[in-house]
Order: structure tokens, then sequence, then C-alpha cells
């Protein structure tokens, strides 16, 4: 597959554009599972966006520093390839596992900012994210709860910098961007695939960011990104907020005020759209077969039945993205950092949902 | 079992108590699922507390109407024992099937409060109740937004008539009663259990009701109620309201205002209580063997791990009530009422767990 033409440098010209993966917070998880990926010959064609100190403690043997992701057939086999990330701090290996430390924070932002510069250039297939620590990025300064929102806003900066003569290398600023694309946060595993409404903000909070608009954007770009994945007309069904979706106002009235009347606006442009549904038995009634797709009002009613028969196989997926981003469904799980426990079965599924993407030629709908 | 001393009535000497079946609406699929478990022959020792026209309808062959739970031993074989409800509407068998009616609301309120009282007398070994609609309940001016809520008041004052003369039948009246014991629901299958700190109100409203003594009074009657059940040393798992439990304030404030501090003061008087946990995983790790009970903050939180794998086998306990109350886990399935479709697998289930408790002589906790 050929890098697009707006793509500069001679090393790339022809060579397939590798998926970059994020090192996310250099004390938790995150390194452990990509060296384990790669020991397992499962990293495949991609390059990790990180600090080769800190992969090299977390268990990698070898790695090889690489200056941009064109360069990745060069890398010998068996070293772990690690795309150069400008402005990280040098005593990043140093730190201790698992204590929130305002550096990996930076670092950890640095490195996807790192990553959506490349793939914004058309370098780099797409975004794979190990887990970051939003305490960490708090404590660094960044503007942003989490992956989805950050992501959102370098897209919209990024899109806007690629229109530009190229820039060269990113930056090592964690500012605030510009807003981005609409964008929402999809969990997925074998039988559930959840796209929520609101989600890294307390539970008073979604509840004032609820409204028609939000649940109205959540369809539109559920049924987009769905039909992008390939279901010419895909089944989705919306969970309501409250306890047996209001009980007809009885228990609140947001299902009537503006969720179901979303539905039925969705459904005015042709989106096979149903609901509101009570929570406690729509995913239930997914997980049977019933709808493709759940959009959830709140993190927690959506994220609890995708991960309660096991976080393994998991993928977070940015649904509205210029570009093809997934991430595993675990966090930096600090207290196992650093001791060879962790599982990377979430990270290789992620891995491979973002190839199928990739490797489909589909464009992401955003 | 006999009857405890402060019964009265010549038929009841020495005869066993029977568990007592409230009939539910009578347009949803209470009276079929019940019909369903007579005819299995697993209603065994229960009687119906409900309108004998309602149960033929819903399929029954033959009904037997007696006056009073201790009757029961003179039902002929075949017959489904029908405990006489005063006060029904005469046209409930002919409403439609499936309809919100303030009839069939006011009736399951009455069967209701039939079968408390006769509980509360020592007639009734245990109540286990089918399934009402909150709008019927409603539409009939019963102040009471669920079963749990219900029986919590009905208990106060059954309590309260018990300790005066004999009352003879319950009458009618649906009025509101006295605050009663603090009760908390329950809902458990064969790999999780699950106790609400609040249930049938808005996602707004809970966020209002929540507070340290809302959670500390749910780890005491959780601890209690659990040990009756026969656990030394439950272990209690505590879900955090927010995202990740508010990811150390960045998401909500109220793990750290007052579900952590209501933890620590269940530790405190020997609850093996912990958390706050992210809501999004705890469940799972109480479904692999980590934690015993789980304590959520919110019905959807609770109730969607519990529904994941489908509703046919979940039971609904009231903790914290003077006598055992139990009920299947779903509603009233209006869409498939009178069409024989329904399962009565969580009736099953209910009526088991029941027996189980009322066989094993545990008195619960509250």
């Amino acid at each position: 597959m050929n890098a697009p033409a707006r793509r500069e440098g001679p090393s790339a010209a022809g060579a397939p554009r590798p998926l970059i993966v994020t090192m996310g917070d250099a004390v938790g998880i995150g390194p452990e599972i990509i060296v384990r990926a790669f020991e397992r010959g499962e990293l495949g064609d991609a390059v990790v966006a990180g600090d080769p100190a800190v992969l090299r403690r977390a268990g990698a043997a070898m790695t090889a520093l690489i200056d941009r992701p064109a360069d990745l057939p060069a890398v010998p086999p068996g070293c772990l390839p690690v795309l150069a990330v400008p402005g990280l701090d040098p005593a990043l290996a140093a730190l201790p596992w698992g204590r929130v430390d305002a550096r990996a924070g930076a670092a950890a932002a640095r490195c996807i900012e790192c990553a959506v510069q490349w793939v914004v250039q058309g370098e780099g297939a797409a975004i794979v994210t190990a887990p970051i620590h939003k305490e960490a990025l708090a404590a660094a300064g960044v503007p942003y709860p989490g992956h989805t929102e950050m992501l959102q806003a370098l897209a919209g900066a990024g899109a806007a910098a690629s229109s530009r003569p190229a820039q060269g290398r990113p930056g090592p600023t964690t500012g605030a961007a510009p807003a981005g694309p609409p964008v929402r946060m999809m969990l997925a595993n074998d039988e559930l695939r959840v796209v929520l409404v609101t989600i890294h903000v307390s539970l008073r909070r979604a509840l004032q960011l609820l409204d028609f608009d939000a649940v109205l954007g959540t369809l539109v770009i559920t049924h987009d990104a769905a039909r992008a994945f390939g279901l010419a007309a895909p089944r989705i069904a919306v969970a309501g907020l409250n306890p047996h979706a209001g009980e007809g106002g009885l228990f609140g009235d947001e299902e009537q005020r503006f969720i179901g009347p979303a539905v039925q606006a969705a459904r005015q442009r042709g989106i096979d759209a149903s609901g509101p549904y009570a929570p406690d038995t729509v995913f239930m009634r997914a997980r049977r077969g019933e709808f493709d797709y759940v959009v959830a009002m709140t993190h927690d009613h959506g994220l609890i039945p995708v991960k309660y028969l096991g976080v393994e196989q998991g993928v977070n997926v940015t649904l509205g993205l210029p570009f093809v981003r997934t991430s595993p469904d675990h966090g930096t799980a600090f207290d196992i950092a650093g001791r060879g426990m962790a599982d990377a079965s979430s990270l290789l599924a992620a891995l491979r949902w973002a190839r199928r993407r990739v490797n489909s030629g589909v464009r992401p709908a955003g």
C-alpha cells in the first residue's frame, strides 16, 4: 500500500505504511505488553513511538531507533523498532514503576502527538495506543482527560497542519489544540459493540452534557462507522439513561425530552436506530444478536457489560477520526506494572482490529 | 415447622407455613409464569395471593380459593391454591393484556399487602412476588415506585400491627404507610450478588440521595444478610459512582467525599469491605471470585452485569426485611403477556431461593 501523495521523504517511496503503537505511560504496563506482543511475533508491521530505554527496562532485548515510520524496513530482525519521539524526559526509565509521575504523563502525551502527526502526514497507517494514566496526564498539565479527547483535538490540529507545507517532526507541545472532528469512543469484543455518548467526566457532569445533539451525533457517527466497517444497515439500539429507561417518566425525563426524539430524528435520516431501551437488559439483547451496536449514555453503562466477561479481548476504537485508532480496553494497571504479570491479549486484539481495517482499505467515516 | 404463637385460627395448628406468591400485575406475565410453575410441579408448598379468574385466564385448569394460608392442606390435588385477597376489581380478568391499567395496579398492591400481613402474622413463611408495573401502580395512586419500597413501608406498618390484637384479613388500603426498616434490593444469579444503594429513581435524583449514611447503611445490611445467608466473613466490594471511581478526583468527588470514608467506617466495624473500585471492572472481578458481594450506587450499574448473561436465573432479594422476600428479576413484559411465551425460570429460581432460606431456618438480618 502506497503512502498518500502528500507525504514527503526519500526513504518512504513505495514502502508499506506501518501501524504506530504509542508506548503509553512509562511506569504502567504499556511498555511490557508491547514487548510481549513483539516477542510473540504479533507486533508485525508496527513501530513503537516511545523511549528505547523504557522499552528495554520492560524486557526488550534489543531496540532499533528510527527517525520515521518509513525506515521500518531497515530495522534488523529481532530488534524492536522504536520511532524517535523528541522531547522525552531522559530519566523516564529510572522512574519507579506504578507511581503517578508528571514526566511519564508528559512523555505519554508526546508519543501520541508524534503518532498522530506521522499518520496525518501519511507515513503511519493507523494508531494503536497503549494505556495512559489520567492523573499523570493531569499532573503534566495535559488538558485532556484521555486518549479520545486528545486524539480528537490533535486530529483537528493535525489535519490543519497537513494542509500546510510539511512540518517535519512533531514538536513537544502538549498545549490545548483546537476542537477536532466529533468523535466517539467505542468498546468492542467478540459479542458486543458499544458506543458512548459521554466518557471521561463525572456522572454529574455527564447529566449536564447529555442532550439531543449529543445523542443524535453519536447515532450518526455510529451509523457511518458501522457502514464503513462493512454493515449496510447497522441495527443500533439506544440504551436509556435512567432505570427502566425512565419508566414512562416516573424515573426521569431525559428519555422523553431528548433521547427518544434523537432516535426518531436518526430514523428520519434512514438510520436503523431504536429505543431508548432499559439499560439493564439492552446489552443482553445485543449480545444475543438483536442489535449490531448499542449506544450508551454514560461510560459505565457501556463499559460494565463489555468488560464483564473479561477485558482480555476488548478493544477500544475511536469512531469519527480521520484515521484508524484502536487501543486495549484496560488501563495502566500500576499495581502490577514491571512485574511481568501483564496480559497482552487486549493489545493483540487492538493490533488485529487496526490491521484489519487498514488492510480492508476502508476509510473511517468521520 | 409451626407457626409462631401469636398466630391465631383453628385451622392452622401444626400446619406447615406456605410460601405466599403474589400474582403481580394481572395483565402482565406474572399470572402465566405462576401457572407454568404450578403445572411443572414447582410451586410446591406455596399459595398464590391473587384473583382466581385472572389465573384461569392465564391457563390454570382449576383453582381453589382459600381464606388463609393455613388452609392449603385442604386444597385438592391439581387445583392451583389461591389465597383470597379482598377488594380486587371484579373486572380484572377482562382487562386487555399488556396495557397499563389502574385497576391492575391497585390489585397488584392489594395482593402484596395481603401477603405481607399473613407473613407478619406468622401464617406465611416467605413472600415471592410476581412482576408489577410501576406505571400501573402510579395510575392507581400507590405511593411506592416498586416492590422494595412498598415492602419496606408495609413491614414497618405490619410489624406495628402484629404487636396489636389480631387484625383479621388485610384491608384494601394502598395509602402511604409509615417508614419501615432500612432495606436494600439485591440481585443475584449463580455467579454474582449485587446490592443497590439507590434503585427506582432517576439518575439525577440518585446523585442527590447518595451520601455517607446511604453507603454505610448498605454495607451494614449487606454484611448482616450475607452472614445470615451463611458466610462468616463476607467479602464486600464497593463499586464507585464515577468513571474509574473518580480517577483520583478528576471525574467526580463522591468517591473521596463519602464512598471511601463509608468503606473505612464499615471496616472499623469489622466488615470486610473494600473499594471504591472502578465500576467497569469490579463486577468482572466479583464474577471471577474475588468478592462475595458487590455494592453498587445505582440501579443500572448493578443490574447491567447481573442481567448481561440472561435474566432467566436472576433473583431479586430484599435484604433487611423482617421476613424473606424474593422475586424474579424481570418485569411484566407487557409485549408478550397472554401469549404463552413467558419464561418461568426466574420465578422458579426465586421460589427455590426463598424455600432454601426458610428451610435453613435462617432469619433475615434486618
